[in-house]
């Protein structure tokens, strides 16, 4: 896998102190023709569930050959193991705590490293900062070429994500919300193509919380301004949004955090 | 027009989710030698006469044959036209609402495109995201030198922007407050040369809602630490400061938000 | 010393105006091979000794050759100096108001130049952007080359930062919280070096405010859950966090901002 010099970042260090820059930096000093591409910065403290869906939904859309360095790390030196890994013609680096999960479910011929070689390491190596020691230079030598084998050994239990799955109930499918984007659309864990498997989508409605049963349209300006609307959003997740105006804050009426709220599909009867 | 081979951003998708680094990764895969600059994507949700206004001032700025990508498109999946445009030597591209109107309005032999060829999206094109199915894909295209020309038809009656100009009533300049900066400063839609072309700035005063008339100094440090300043500000136009404070907190004491607070520029008696 | 191409960027001015974008534009026009990466825009605003430690903590980490542009200058158009040094292989170009001084003290043979020579300056020069009109310009002749000699006169007498700094009282030494960064940590100015030169770590314990005394540990995971912890951040500086949470919110229960907190490090008995 010829690698594409473009390094993807995604973290949860916020963009007020320079932890990211460093990361960059030590990218920089080691292959100086990186080309930098920040995913996000501001995944929710320790939040390994977002961040493996931001990365596992923006990965495709990058050229073959890119690194996606990830770090959200709130095992940092502990026990957790770092890895590294190829898979879908690309490469993934960052902790072992779940944030690849996703990755390795869709593609399991995934090629999994231990980073154990400490060659390629920045000495001497942080107790509380492996995105600056370990994840970064090993992103940065496999943006050269540098081979993952090399890097350490074949790890062949990686640790899982814990999260709530979708079930099918009788004659519904029964998710939640998982995230909350900028324009305070409801995201859930339900998939489009599970959707459109099990369901006729014109004739499905969904019901979240409280809130009356939605028709599922096409895009937010089908509805009036300020209507409450579920969609299939462009990430290929059932969404709840309001045309013009914050899903979030009407559920929010209602309950205090929108994440985790019960979202059922069904058929009209 | 020979492209730099720079695209800039500019969106209202914010920093916590993917949206942005997607059609970053779209753009480096049609052109792996992309070079990508973020304007902000802060803009405020929908606000399109903000993001108009940060465009036109930044835009003459970046070298000549840079791609400005703009998508800030409250329409997005309706019927709003996407387009793209070649003025002042640099491009532009995005939805047709407004967004590159004081663009167009200051440059009228600008070639204006609705994009209708296909060739040059993303497929399928999702109904909500065209920032990453039809304007990143063309802003890619535009950064390897393809032809405007072949990307569409040309238009010819683009929407304009609705908001208040300015006025000139008898002895005075009426204007109001449209942005309020990371600073707190309050920028109104008065410009510098048009005070200019009609005042003697030095005989001029600047009366903002209830406050005191404020002559119109050169820079904050002319003033004491925490009084208030009208001047120039650095993108042509007329400001109201504090040195070493935030106008916007002041002006908040007398009015829940200063956005669209009356402005007068007098001649002193 | 041989530019690397890379020009970082550490300003107050945040993430939502185009300020940042114009200096990038003016950068990538003077040279547009120029590499651009950001420290930070969240400088709360004019803080310049919190700048000064973020600059002097990322710098090491650039390769050699790399500018730093760096822009908290609440006295822009006032009398203070626009000023470039070279120090640690690495260029710094930004205002004469303490932003260098760490760098500065760190390495006495610094080259001091007050930026005089308008060649390098984007005409007119405006009053309130310096970042834009003087040291965004100078930064990029900087990278691709230019001589800092002839670009003003050799300065003697930089501004010192003004800050206090950790004394030895006794049997302890005694600093403050100066930083809390992202997650929360309370970040000290004693240094990691200074507590190692003048104790055992191991017998040692630390005070902040009226907390609990606590032991110095390595990592975050060393204590439970939710438990407080001193240790050493990877800045190299004593720090104060809470395994999996925030150290500044239960710091904040007792005081209204943990900002100059008082921290003292004693033996044990």
């Amino acid at each position: 896998l010829k690698p594409s010099g473009i390094v993807t970042l995604l973290t949860d260090f916020g963009l007020h102190d320079g932890y990211v820059a460093v990361m960059k930096g030590v990218i920089m000093t080691i292959n100086p023709g990186a080309r930098l591409v920040d995913i996000t910065h501001l995944v929710e403290h320790g939040s390994v569930p977002q961040a493996a869906d931001l990365l596992m939904e923006a990965s495709p859309y990058f050229p073959e050959g890119t690194i996606h360095l990830a770090v959200v790390d709130p095992g940092v030196g502990g026990k957790r193991r770092p890895i590294a890994l190829e898979a879908e013609n690309r490469y993934f680096v960052g902790p072992d705590n779940g944030l690849f999960w996703p990755v390795l479910a869709r593609h399991t011929a995934a090629r999994l490293i231990h980073l154990t070689n400490e060659r390629y390491f920045l000495h001497p190596v942080s107790p509380t900062f492996h995105g600056r020691d370990i994840f970064a230079p090993v992103a940065a030598y496999l943006s050269l070429g540098q081979s993952l084998a090399e890097m350490g050994e074949i790890l062949f239990d990686p640790i899982p994500l814990k999260r709530p799955e979708p079930q099918f109930e009788k004659d519904r499918m029964v998710g939640e919300v998982v995230r909350v984007d900028h324009f305070g659309n409801l995201i859930t864990n339900i998939l489009e193509e599970d959707v459109k498997r099990l369901f006729t989508p014109e004739r499905a409605f969904v019901k979240m919380g409280t809130l009356s049963p939605l028709r599922i349209h096409r895009t937010y300006s089908d509805v009036k301004e300020g209507d409450l609307i579920a969609l299939f959003g462009s990430g290929g997740r059932l969404e709840v949004g309001v045309n013009l105006g914050r899903a979030c804050d009407v559920a929010g009426k209602r309950s205090e955090s929108p994440l985790g709220l019960r979202v059922e599909v069904l058929l009209l009867p």
